[in-house]
């Protein structure tokens, strides 16, 4: 019996599932740097005024911060995501040359109500641009997560995109923020329970009758020629105008097929000035898989400027990619790919440097370290479904020649060591 | 002016940092896994008590760990190591064939003093056998931190080794944790001090000598033959044949330059039960990078298991090894290898279209996404220090032919996109 558990709302990862992670990871890093994006890591221990200043990530998200007062009264906080440490960051690092591209796959914390597939530590990886208000930066940065996602091996997923100027043209209220977290819950709770909320918010009936008469356009044509009739002031223009010119940059990325117009799109946070996107899969009861914006605003606050240091970046749900990921690969228990295996005690030592020389040849070999007998090292080799073994007795040793066993297969081979490299290259690479 | 800063003893990791540090942990997870350490991830944190047990980190430790409780009274900690959580997650995972081998590379928080070199949040390079007695299991711990410290550029380095079952022999006083916490700082503050502090904890001069006629001998066949003649217990002889066996497997690995007995090596904390090893640098001034040993009873008491559940790991000193590497190192402030630049407004669309040919190619690219000039982008590409430019023109896209720009050297040469991948391979890949 366990003394201990994990703490509510937080996991362990054997290897089975660590290494698929890993493998996720790998990727995802892969296509962030080939665009350009390099490694920042921020701490997870922020001062807590971080999150709970008025510019950051909004007053009704602070119950979910984990804090603290350290031993010498310093109020801290836990990060509750990377967008509001690399603000603190970049506020921090006014030398940075700009455009700054940067990554970050790391853990987060959040003291929410525990549901499925919801934890209190998981995993964002974050890329972000700061410094240039061009829409380029915006096509890039959803064209990068389009790619990490269709690597990760999702073929059948949506961009929904949006403009915040667009939505403030159009909803002709005071409290827009709130009408705007109302609508983003569209797709989770359905038309009529969103105009219920909307009503409860004391917007009129022919208001919500004309934003819905807007945002239930589908088609980017359609949309488009909609829009240009009824934006009637300059920010709403203005917005327009980025709208269409991400669409414009975006198709030198990608078949249009990958994205489209979504004026429902609202997302829930405070801070987006402008563009504003999110990845869903074809499959509707998986939901958003990714989603970010442009936050043109935030950053100067944290750096007391008063010129805007533009910033546009999005966030991939890893925890729920990794779900999906899950469904479609094999788990395996180990890395290794070959178990070494001694017929005898005496071959011990031979063992270990024909291990030594496998792993020089980039192999990634387990050898026996309890003292077991060869049918026992075998059973070791099979729980962990080691793919490969090479078993070693002394008259192998002699000939330089030893049986190499495919243990899914049960089918053994007489193989040198110089020779395992071309038998397994296409087996394991 | 920054309105936040970051807590004290935490660091931000700019890319040119970030890159150096995500290139050792490549090095070390790459050795690791070769050597069949598999990934696991445990929580950052864990119930207060997992640390607080008298089973774990001991009491000293404890006034640095960072605790609080959360929003429903339960009273966690930030994990003051990854051994202990390791211990707790084999505890809850009895199913785990065993040996069980797997490495976590992560952050872990010690709230304390600030000093030269130390910090609040850093990282740990773990890997750890569970579930042998085999001192096959410690050889082979000690020569994968050997081969990854290697592949990471350090050649000038020696393993020390001793077993505490032979320094419990040799000790023979009540308080021999204390005693050892004492001789463990020899390096430091030198023999006389040492000395005096011994003679604090009540053991008489004679003792003293005793203990350092026997931990001052050099050379492994001197200290063994010293060994031989003076060990009594049957804990000592155990430890001594442990050590002999160690040593003749470990020399399977590597040369016997690599490593030397060091019986006055004690290793600060209470749960080691047997061997024992530090990596150390050549140069003095710079101590230990790497170490741990063997700690046979702590997974029991998880465990509530009445048998032992024995394990060996080892902690790669990863901010002292990062801070060597780098006087080595030129740092690099970006990842990215070419920079695929617009002659004009007109040529942005090709530049995206080439960017993403080249990314095929695996190459780390990036175009302009803030509509400047040819003069500014490579004015940018320069402040980066990116290697390649690329020049696009609407003359060079109907040709199919780019200039291609070393910056370090200021040469251009004429190419088509995949004669590139041949022109760049030795100088990028």
């Amino acid at each position: 019996m366990a003394k201990f558990q994990t703490v509510k709302g937080m996991r362990d990862f054997l290897p089975e599932d660590a290494i698929l992670r890993d493998k996720a990871f790998t990727i995802i890093k892969n296509v962030f740097e080939r665009f350009g994006f390099s490694p920042a890591i921020t701490p997870s221990l922020e001062y807590y005024e971080v999150f709970a200043n008025k510019f950051s990530i909004g007053q009704e998200n602070l119950k979910n911060i984990y804090s603290f007062d350290d031993k010498s009264g310093r109020k801290l906080a836990l990060r509750f995501d990377q967008t509001v440490p690399l603000a603190r960051l970049i506020a921090c690092n006014p030398q940075l040359p700009k455009p700054f591209k940067r990554y970050e796959i790391s853990r987060v914390w959040r003291y929410e109500e525990i549901k499925r597939g919801r934890y209190r530590e998981f995993w964002q990886c974050d890329i972000d641009t700061i410094g240039t208000k061009s829409m380029a930066a915006d096509a890039e940065i959803i064209a990068c997560a389009l790619q990490a996602l269709i690597e990760l091996g999702f073929n059948d997923i949506k961009i929904k995109i949006n403009n915040r100027k667009i939505l403030n043209d159009i909803i002709e209220v005071e409290n827009k923020n709130d009408v705007l977290r109302v609508i983003d819950k569209l797709d989770k709770i359905g038309e009529s329970n969103v105009k219920k909320e909307l009503q409860k918010l004391n917007i009129d009936k022919k208001q919500i009758q004309k934003i819905f008469d807007v945002i239930s356009i589908k088609g980017n044509e359609k949309v488009l020629a909609k829009l240009e009739s009824i934006v009637k002031t300059d920010e709403g223009k203005n917005g327009l105008n980025e709208l269409k010119e991400v669409i414009e940059i975006l198709k030198c990325y990608f078949d249009e097929k990958y994205f489209e117009i979504d004026l429902s799109l609202a997302r829930g946070l405070d801070y987006y000035t402008s563009t504003i996107f999110e990845i869903v899969s074809g499959d509707k009861s998986i939901g958003s898989i990714a989603g970010g914006g442009r936050y043109d605003k935030m950053i100067s606050k944290f750096a007391e400027s008063k010129e805007d240091i533009p910033a546009v970046g999005i966030a991939l749900g890893i925890e729920r990619i990794i779900e999906l990921i899950k469904l479609k690969n094999d788990k395996k228990k180990t890395v290794t790919q070959i178990f070494v295996a001694s017929v005898s005690d005496e071959n011990k030592k031979d063992v270990i440097k024909i291990a030594k020389d496998l792993r020089q040849k980039g192999f990634k070999v387990e050898t026996d370290i309890s003292g077991r007998k060869l049918s026992k090292q075998l059973e070791y080799a099979n729980s962990l479904s080691i793919p490969f073994c090479l078993i070693v007795g002394s008259e192998e040793v002699k000939k330089g020649v030893y049986k190499l066993k495919d243990m899914g297969k049960g089918k053994e081979i007489d193989c040198s060591l110089d020779e395992i490299v071309n038998v397994l290259k296409d087996r394991i690479f």
